[in-house]
């Protein structure tokens, strides 16, 4: 069993990460290294299978010593990589078991008909035949470009490598998180310790991710593992509400991938379990790091922006809100230029209260702007003259008006590594943190010479 | 009455505009000199109150002779300026009557409070005041930055100036369309002559707009006359059925401004009206030229991409995924870089096909991709296995997968200052056309440097 060390990252009451979920009373959050193989009996491994042009690490793979309950949250794209579609088809025929994740960055074997499945099937049974498992039992998760053909041939070959190279410590760790980057700079990882007078839970993770972020998922893969005893259907639900808490909340672009996918594998060894609500915490706390080092390695990104919205009538409100502003290019523009353009942000905010409703006429008798009762899903309500905006702790905004603020306060606020804007919408308590970057010079660079 | 000219843009069966509505049997469209003014009995001006630093026009009037019919579509942003609700407030009033419309540039009088809504009421009194006729019969539209106070003397000062020195000639209306101009570099107008054995009417216009510009209405304004004699209620479902397919369909950013307005003043003055088909017709084509010349100054675009989906189960489908595509940044900075990059065109075509459900959980048993038939807004139906997308002729994507297909001739379909990307859904025949620009260095710096 993990002992937790003396430095706690989060106590009960604090924040578990960026996004604001808290840490439950008597738990404990305490870093741990190691990524993925925190836990114990992962292994993990890395290396270079020939499947990117520059001859890098492309190929990685997560393995338990044995099948271990599994879940996995994936992209809703209608079209969807081969990987995606295996991956739900296994999870399904074993009931949510899994021995072993394969990662490759280099193709995204998406659009890519029947021979783009018949190598992902391949690969899981090449997986399968050097863990000594069943085929179902591997999930499959590619990145990559979309629309060319995954080489065959030195992808199942490396499958044996990949497999006997893999350890279980955290050069094994990184040598996986490092296989799996694609415009990525950085190699994402992170692992926590959750104890509460019950027992202890090791979470670890690691994740890939830059550019193609959005809210409703993103250009990730990430794969988490732990020692808790976390089953189904219990697994599924914990793992869809963390996901949605964390990478659900990021957006670099506003577009999503064909490829996205988290998995979970729960070993089930820790000794003493503590209770739901601390490992969820320790959860949140690994989902919520790898979420915020992806849009801090957003494409072309200078700074992260985190979208807090308060006082609104409900979570949702809330959510769609930070989602809408967020989602703003004018809004990203403005926090690359260090300018304090409040306007934007309440067009932003304005523009989520008009729902999908989209056009409307305004003639004779106008239909006034509270007339969408009838709207599913619901419009977030949004009152112009209560609306406040902070941009660090200065007031720009009061009252949907201008505030009259010192100028020199503002451009501090907005000149660090992390610019936090605040969006009261004074109607209620309910809230909900966003993250996004600014939208630079950087990103159109990448994404127009990014060929096919 | 305006006679049609020998040369016509088009007849029965041709193309109304860029987004493929169609002329009906028996209509000729003629191209008609003046804007706004094409319209007898309509006068324009504009010039400089002050309102932008730079001393450049900014203010701009659009009179007819007496009160005639009129009706708007504004902006569904929840936060809307003053003059929204003013002008809202005015068409209801009136029963859809209008003498007159007001435009300013320099201040968008959005988010300014009480004071704003005062200084709207105020200069529609003083443009009342100048022509005689009710306040309520004048319409008040602005654009600019959002949250700075509108400034009240120099622009109350200027409306009898602007008021005297407006004519019915093309030098009115070009000083109009001028004087309404903000990240804009051109002055946008047309007018046409629509005509059918029955009679002919004109309708002419005048629109800015650069950036914020959404689907779901753009940081634009417009202004529509007609001689035709349309009254409420066929004004107000014509010129919002009409909007929805023009300036409705474009997109250059994804913003949605607090600003938006198209008015339509429609005289009653021609002699002999064609059938409604014809107008519709005539509308069509203004508006779309408009909206066309919208994008094409998009902020920072270098060309304009047609984004044509057809094979679409219904319209609102084809909408749906033109929407998503046009918006999607990946696509826009594929072709300013020139690139066929087929990928992120199915990923974003699958994006729209996911629907608004954004994350599900997968395990044990998943859902499939199909199970979406409760979903409200109706999700597009996307089969990516019947897909298809071609660069002008060059089929790029076939049934989902690679094609193959000459690197030189795709390079050749993506360098001309028009990009015609079209996507065949394969399922059936609805269709429809959205336009965008590329995403260029240039909107960044455009916005990274517009200062509030």
């Amino acid at each position: 069993m993990t002992r937790p060390q003396a430095h706690a990252v989060a106590r009960g009451g604090d924040p578990a990460n960026a996004f604001g979920a808290q840490v439950p009373a008597e738990a404990t959050l305490t870093p741990a290294e190691g990524g993925v193989c925190a836990t114990r009996g992962i292994v993990a491994g890395g290396l270079a299978a020939g499947l990117k042009p520059s001859g890098k690490p492309d190929l990685a793979l997560v393995a338990a010593s044995q099948p271990v309950a599994a879940g996995a949250v994936q992209t809703t794209n209608a079209v969807a990589a081969a990987p995606v579609h295996l991956t739900r088809r296994h999870l399904a025929a074993t009931g949510g078991r899994a021995r072993a994740v394969l990662l490759n960055a280099g193709s995204a074997n998406a659009c890519t008909g029947p021979e783009g499945m018949a190598v992902a099937e391949a690969s899981a049974g090449a997986v399968a035949a050097a863990l000594g498992c069943a085929t179902e039992e591997v999930l499959v998760t590619s990145t990559g470009v979309i629309g060319q053909p995954i080489p065959r041939e030195p992808l199942l070959a490396s499958i044996p490598d990949v497999a006997g190279q893999a350890t279980g410590d955290a050069a094994g760790a990184t040598r996986a998180a490092d296989a799996i980057r694609t415009t990525d700079t950085t190699v994402k990882q992170a692992a926590v310790t959750a104890a509460d007078p019950a027992g202890v839970a090791t979470i670890g993770g690691l994740t890939k991710g830059s550019g193609m972020i959005d809210p409703a998922m993103a250009t990730m893969l990430a794969v988490l593992t732990t020692d808790a005893d976390l089953r189904h259907p219990a697994l599924a639900s914990v793992l869809s509400e963390v996901v949605g808490r964390t990478f659900g909340r990021i957006s670099v672009d506003g577009c999503q991938s064909t490829n996205d996918a988290v998995v979970l594998l729960a070993t089930g060894q820790a000794a003493h379990q503590p209770s739901l609500g601390t490992l969820v915490a320790g959860l949140e706390h690994v989902c919520g790091s790898l979420a915020e080092q992806i849009v801090r390695d957003g494409e072309g990104a200078s700074r992260v922006l985190h979208v807090h919205v308060v006082g609104a009538e409900t979570t949702s409100d809330a959510e769609v809100v930070a989602r809408a502003v967020a989602g703003s290019d004018l809004v990203k523009t403005a926090v690359a230029g260090g300018d304090p353009n409040w306007g934007r942000v309440l067009a932003a905010v304005g523009a989520a209260g008009a729902g999908a409703a989209g056009l409307r006429a305004q003639a004779p008798a106008g239909t006034t702007p509270g007339d969408r009762a009838g709207d599913v899903p619901r419009t977030p309500r949004v009152v112009a003259e209560r609306v406040d905006v902070r941009f660090g702790q200065v007031t720009v905004c009061r009252f949907g008006g201008a505030a009259a603020f010192d100028a020199g306060q503002a451009a501090a606020a907005l000149r660090g590594p992390d610019v936090h804007l605040t969006i009261d919408l004074g109607l209620d308590h309910a809230r909900a943190t966003n993250l996004t970057c600014d939208l630079t010079h950087g990103y159109i660079s990448i994404n127009a010479e990014y060929t096919t």
